[in-house]
């Protein structure tokens, strides 16, 4: 299949022998030079004879996860969160459904769609601290499955959670099978991710690095202590922020990093700067009917929504 | 044996027929409360068919390390590698030799151990910065490595590796053999613990969550990318930081979590604070003869360096 077409830009090995007479552990992927070099790089760093080879306790890979994990075209997966919370913010303090940007995030959901492209990266950021600060971390993660289970992505009418890439969790499952402990590595919110993240990746909440908000720790009048979700960001978890969270929550550099725009780039030079065996790889969007098209690599149109430009 | 005596905050149950006829789990443990509280929580949520099972994903258990794991006294370890690296940057910066702090670090490690009591708290931050920060993250590992392997305990002359309390590493194990995923949680540098965590405690650089300074991702000359240790504070892991740093690391509320002083209070809440079964443990120091005894609690000499009050 070809819903996403993978660039191999680690090491590239001739396999010798397949080892393709079991069962294929990545049967969604083509077999081009991606498939190759994953099925390499696990051979090389997993067979304790080869030079390469890689103790298990260093078999570290981290997967970007809008857009390389699960689809994040037209809006990401989190904003439309954020979004639909409108209401509930709006219900608690009703003066401000004459209020912007909250005003016009009220119009969008009321079915006018075009409103969405008035509202500014400083307009989403107001919406993201109205919607996803204040509250302790348990309502937080409540609200969240909540959501997921009842929100529906308008084009696909099917929970987000569902709209993975077939094969990347292929790769998920292989590297796991072969000693590799995944992580995920997200600019989205960490805590949003942590929610799904065992049962849509089989990546438990301890596996997740993404951007993180700072939480302050204190008491409910009955005395019970509780953690809430403040408006203060501690891990931007993009670009540098990537090797810099990896740095943070892992303390080890991968071994094999997935990505699929310009905010993985450090993470993808990070990992492949480290010694021995290292695996990068980058998603690149050029399906239109299954998913979207988008670059601007390889003449594909461009978009704000994690690009992937010629030279990355 | 009496090196630490451990007090069950946790639930005490009494256990019903001891499951000791195979290997003790926790040899060097007097079969005192503290020892029937571990065996009690483990059996509770490790049998499936017990009401307060605890599914394996959710097994977390959390350690303090000064004073929990390993000795903390006459002073932190990580101090005494703060003080005993200043040569080196005074080597850098020759200038340094007459400026405080720094001058009296010299007298203190040419033979005035009398002068260390001078240094406050404020001269002890600016030897931190001085040795932790503007090095790259993989140059502070080789360094704690090196030191590591070289220095010794001034009263036990061995290297600082080899003073944990017996039987700490016996929990650790007996709760990782009942399928529970173990977890540092110091107010130590969570960078200088992750160098030997793993060959000390079996538990990987990925699980320890400690004081955390930012870094910053950059480029060397040759194009090369590597993160520089940053003098900004970015996790004070320490009383309310740590259930903080839990939430920001592991993502999970602890299970058990095991302390020894004032600063893992709030991480002990926080795990009792949740439902369903849970172990909190404190290990008290009382064995000035194999070790130091310090409370203030049970009348024990005070102490500036983790104390443990009565009312803890």
């Amino acid at each position: 299949m070809k819903l996403v077409r993978v660039l191999a830009m680690g090491l590239l090995l001739a396999l010798g022998a397949r080892t393709s007479a079991q069962v294929d552990p990545l049967p969604s992927w083509n077999d081009g030079a991606a498939r190759q070099a994953i099925l390499a790089f696990v051979k090389e760093t997993t067979d304790v004879a080869r030079p390469r080879f890689v103790p298990p306790a260093e078999r570290i890979a981290t997967f970007d996860q809008d857009g390389t994990l699960w689809v994040s075209h037209p809006m990401y997966t989190q904003v439309m969160f954020c979004l639909e919370r409108v209401p509930a913010v709006v219900k608690a303090k009703p003066e401000l459904a004459q209020v912007e940007p909250f005003r016009t995030v009220l119009r969008f959901l009321g079915g006018d769609r075009a409103a969405i492209a008035k509202l500014h990266q400083k307009d989403l950021l107001k919406v993201a601290a109205a919607t996803l600060t204040g509250v302790s971390v348990e309502d937080f993660q409540a609200d969240v499955k909540r959501w997921l289970e009842t929100a529906r992505d308008p084009r696909w009418k099917r929970p987000y959670t569902e709209l993975t890439y077939l094969p990347m969790p292929e790769v998920l499952k292989y590297l796991r099978a072969s000693g590799y402990k995944t992580f995920i590595v997200t600019g989205g919110g960490q805590d949003f991710v942590r929610v799904y993240s065992e049962e849509t990746y089989g990546i438990p909440p301890e596996q997740v690095v993404g951007s993180a908000l700072g939480t302050r720790y204190g008491y409910a009048k009955d005395g019970k202590p509780f953690l809430t979700r403040e408006p203060k960001l501690l891990l931007d978890d993009n670009d540098a922020g990537k090797p810099e969270g990896i740095h943070l929550v892992i303390g080890r550099r991968p071994r094999a990093a997935f990505g699929n725009s310009t905010g993985d780039r450090q993470m993808l030079e990070h990992t492949q700067a480290g010694e021995g065996a290292r695996l990068s790889m980058l998603v690149l969007h050029d399906d239109a009917r299954r998913e979207y098209a988008y670059g601007p690599a390889q003449g594909l149109p461009g978009t704000k929504v994690g690009a992937f430009p010629q030279e990355l």
